[in-house]
């Protein structure tokens, strides 16, 4: 366990998300943000303007779909590309790691929806155990 | 895309997390939130008791973590049980459908751990851009 102010050394130390300290956490968080997933799960779709990703992730706001895209550029998981034109375009799709990330994402997304009805009844059995 | 108050039916409808009515988003957000991730893939190591994950979770708050097993055992993927004891212990698993999940993450975070370098190559060279 490292001090509270130290510096992760990514030479030295092996990553490990349950330490506070260590930047994969944070990378973490990026990733499994409220809109981390869906946008990059969005994105393993192929490369998409910012508009068009922003009606497929249904509810995020432009803002906070920015902050995001943002923190996922940073990381190296999203590129961002301005395409010359006039107006200028800009467009956005996922690296190399950014596609692995994406498949595993992918995969846990299609478990849970296809768990849904079970998910639901465990929900309704809970409630009505508490009521 | 239904409408913003419709309720979701399980029943005759397939689970998207992309639209924002949908339950299955909800869901999501447990397993992916900031300490659902860690919960499930510390509990994914066995059994615990409450003060154990507290402390392999580094940097949970008592309340925190404490919300976090109570949405996923809600969700079906933790279960809680009460073991005979004075005073009374409280042991935390996980359910057939949370170790499917708890699998999932664990691939995610080992992917982004052994990337790690990578993943912060990448930041200095966006900070650097910026600078």
């Amino acid at each position: 366990m490292q001090s509270e102010n130290a510096a992760w050394d990514a030479t030295t130390l092996e990553a490990d998300v349950f330490d506070r300290n260590c930047p994969s956490r944070e990378t973490l968080l990026d990733v499994t943000g409220r809109w981390g997933v869906l946008a990059l799960v969005a994105l393993d779709d192929g490369p998409q303007r910012f508009n068009a990703l922003r009606r497929h992730v249904d509810g995020v706001s432009e803002r906070m779909l920015s902050q995001t895209l943002q923190a996922l550029e940073r990381d190296g998981l999203v590129h961002r590309e301005v395409l010359a034109a006039i107006p200028p375009k800009v467009e956005y799709s996922l690296t190399p790691l950014g596609e692995e990330v994406a498949d595993r994402l992918r995969g846990l997304i299609e478990l849970l929806e296809g768990k849904m009805p079970d998910v639901t009844a465990a929900q309704a059995a809970y409630d009505a155990r508490r009521r």
